[in-house]
């Protein structure tokens, strides 16, 4: 019982400590471990297995729209990586260079990729010649490194694993339709898959990627209130096509430079599943995500006929990712194993149940017990998991829904940014001087302006010249 | 017509010129492209969709062994990589550092993987303290990085894609058998999937991995007589647990080492895929790795009616990867490009066709036509691809086995060497001395001593001492 009870009482409860609970349910849940290398983490099973179901599925909805995979090198000489200037400059002071190989030091240094539109653009300024190429439609899985101060697993860490999309377009509108499309397909998955409503939207100029023409953005809000960005799909216009010379010609004969996107998202998105949906007993797993979604647990499992029948409920359920937990730990242990690591539904079957013709089905997300007759054990487990992965979506969304404020005058700002935790929308003028100015004073920055626009006020929040959009702002990780 | 004849005529004869023919199909099947990058390749839609085929499989294949996936960090610190003597020998000289991170030069300098024993056994140090916490295993998927100073598309490259396994064990018995598990597995999915017979054996003391006790290998023969190491696996004892002390408390309460195996195959497989079963043509894929396993060719596509019963036809064949040629190249242009890219299976359709109710299928494999009744099209496209998966695996074989040679003494060895391709069997004395006259003399290799021995003299083919094992020799890639 003293082991037991030490599971449950090492993790600070959320109220206490939200950034302390957060690396407590990580390292408990065993999704990751710390490893030497500064700023990289190790993804243990447990959490891989997530990456592999957001993998598995979001993959399948890129090539349902055309998409193909590749693969490029992780390496980017430091020449190429200098041709677009805005990007080089966002991007060189992060990088890590490998300046020795094979025993030599090398004659240019090679920078580890954090993130490939330079490579992508050198291979298209190869293969695309003509209209009867394009589009190109390409994304690769893959990691990549981005040199970071201050770490924290899943949100920041100097290696991560992400998809990036790169494809190339005869037009403009083409680029900006697929630059959306994706952003839209981004913010379904999150909804439909990962149970996390979406704010969806446009950057500011001062927020969009460094060579970007526009940045579009999803943004999630967690259980403390602090905004994450979940995903950005970015429309580059020709602007790497100018500097990476990629020309196509067209009907008309006419060599034209072709349009670009991006767009991408990271296992970040897994510590959006553990910030919005976790509780004081740890992980909590939208269905459609969990690599496990059942763990049967036999009770008094050394009586005969206990764990036979735990491994014909098992059989039963084959259409389920499903386990029995057979080891020689007691049953309370094993209920606190299935919760911290978020399994959604827990069966207990012990010589009682067995004699009744039943079993207890207990819902991570809500704690409910539910007896259920073995005859319709197939069918039950399939509601039961569709109804958390609905009801996991509508108490988030809820969540959302309350905890966005409005704010017409710089007052009112400062008062919710001091006293209350969540996005605040809130009408600005388009000058970056306010957005420093905001984040300066509060600490808060813009989000997003959203596809939705709301006229809240006729002036800006901050200098209270005239308005020209409506803009989330919030605290982000 | 042109062109149609560039694309054909741009392909090399293979009896010409084995190594441009290799290089030709590489490029004009669109598998990859070569980067900026030395040494690095792009893999190009056609080719990571084999890759795709590939680790769909064998992921599978390994987790109904009990197999976990994770994922490592991509550094390694230098000192981590230097706790394990032989094997910070075997590696250093080919590693690229990274000395620069952030701006900063780094207080030590970090090795790009080229494996990942090392922070495999710096995780296990940390995970593992009971027998109840074994065994582990772990695999990965990811890139490695080893500086090459020549490269072949796939066979040899700077960064290639893999899977590592490495596990952890309480006693060497069980290490032996999952490393022996694990070669098997590999031989078994390279016949029934790539349709790539392979000999399954123990690798020399000269030949073995880096830091390991013992290395199994599985080795091709490919179409000019040169052998390729597919895959290998390998048994370390407790070499890197007293390394790294990686040690558990057994049932006994003792403190003991565990036993590491760790196995590994990459995208060279791809290259034996290639080499194995492709002809003047170009590329010719087993059907179980196809990316597209039927290409539909409409004939006279303009008339009315065509188009729409090609499409009908891919609707009906849904339970394979199969797609439509509907682009305004002629359909001789159409035909060379399908062969090119392998696809195992082509149906062509076209008025008279459709007013017989019937179409013509091409094998790729045999370039054998079959007039199929509408009727019948769907039993008859999955019986024609099991034919072709199974007949592509005996033609190899019968390659295979019609280019082993028997060398009873060195005379023979010689001009086996000089006059044949393909392995030689031959009995060894078991001294390294021997490996390395052999190699000088003729460039052959002991490729591995197979599972199967036999006793084909008394003595070394080599030195004439007293016979230990019967050895596979070969050139190799």
């Amino acid at each position: 019982m003293a082991k037991e009870k030490k599971l449950v009482e090492a993790i600070t409860s959320m109220e206490e400590d939200f950034a302390q609970w957060y690396t407590d349910v990580v390292k408990k849940a065993e999704l990751i471990d710390y490893s030497s290398v500064r700023g990289c983490m190790i993804l243990r099973p447990n959490g891989y297995a997530i990456w592999e179901n957001i993998q598995k599925e979001l993959d399948a909805r890129f090539k349902a729209t055309g998409v193909e995979n590749v693969y490029m090198p992780m390496f980017i000489p430091e020449s190429l990586l200098q041709k677009e200037k805005d990007h080089v400059e966002g991007f060189a002071p992060e990088v890590a260079w490998v300046t020795y190989g094979g025993g030599q030091e090398l004659p240019e240094r090679l920078c580890v990729r954090p993130t490939s539109e330079t490579l992508f653009c050198d291979f298209y300024a190869n293969i695309i010649q003509s209209y009867r190429d394009l589009p190109k439609l390409y994304n690769q899985w893959c990691s990549v490194v981005r040199w970071e101060k201050t770490t924290r697993p899943f949100l920041r860490t100097t290696e991560f694993l992400w998809q990036e999309g790169h494809t190339a377009h005869a037009t403009a509108e083409e680029a900006e339709e697929r630059t959306e499309q994706m952003l839209h397909l981004y913010a379904d998955f999150c909804e439909e898959v990962l149970a996390i409503p979406m704010i969806r939207g446009k950057k500011t100029e001062k927020e969009k990627f460094a060579g970007a023409a526009a940045t579009y953005t999803i943004e999630a809000l967690m259980h403390d209130g602090k905004a994450l960005q979940a995903g950005t799909s970015h429309n580059f216009g020709d602007g790497f096509a100018r500097a990476f010379n990629i020309q196509y010609s067209d009907k008309d004969n006419k060599l034209k430079y072709v349009h670009q996107t991006s767009w991408g998202m990271t296992t970040r998105l897994i510590g959006a599943i553990i910030m919005v949906h976790g509780d004081n007993s740890g992980l909590v797993l939208p269905p459609l995500v969990a690599p496990t979604q059942v763990m049967i647990i036999p009770i008094a499992q050394h009586k005969e006929g206990v764990l036979e029948k735990a491994e014909e409920l098992r059989g039963r359920l084959k259409d389920f990712r499903v386990k029995v937990d057979d080891s020689d730990k007691s049953p309370g242990w094993k209920f606190s194993e299935q919760e911290m690591r978020g399994i959604p539904v827990r069966i207990e079957i012990g010589p009682k149940d067995i004699e009744a013709n039943q079993a207890i089905l207990v819902r991570r997300d809500t704690g409910e017990k539910i007896t259920v007759s073995l005859n319709e054990l197939e069918s039950k487990v399939k509601e039961i998991l569709k109804n958390i992965q609905k009801e996991m979506l509508e108490k988030a969304r809820k969540h959302l829904n309350s905890h966005i404020y409005v704010a017409t005058n710089y007052e009112e700002f400062r008062d919710i940014v001091a006293n209350k935790s969540g996005f605040i929308k809130a009408m600005w003028c388009g000058e970056e001087d306010c957005e420093n100015k905001i984040k300066e004073d509060t600490t808060a920055t813009s989000r997003c302006m959203p596809f939705e626009q709301e006229q809240l006020a006729e002036t800006c929040v901050c200098c209270g010249k005239p308005a020209k959009k409506m803009v989330y702002w919030g605290k982000a990780y």
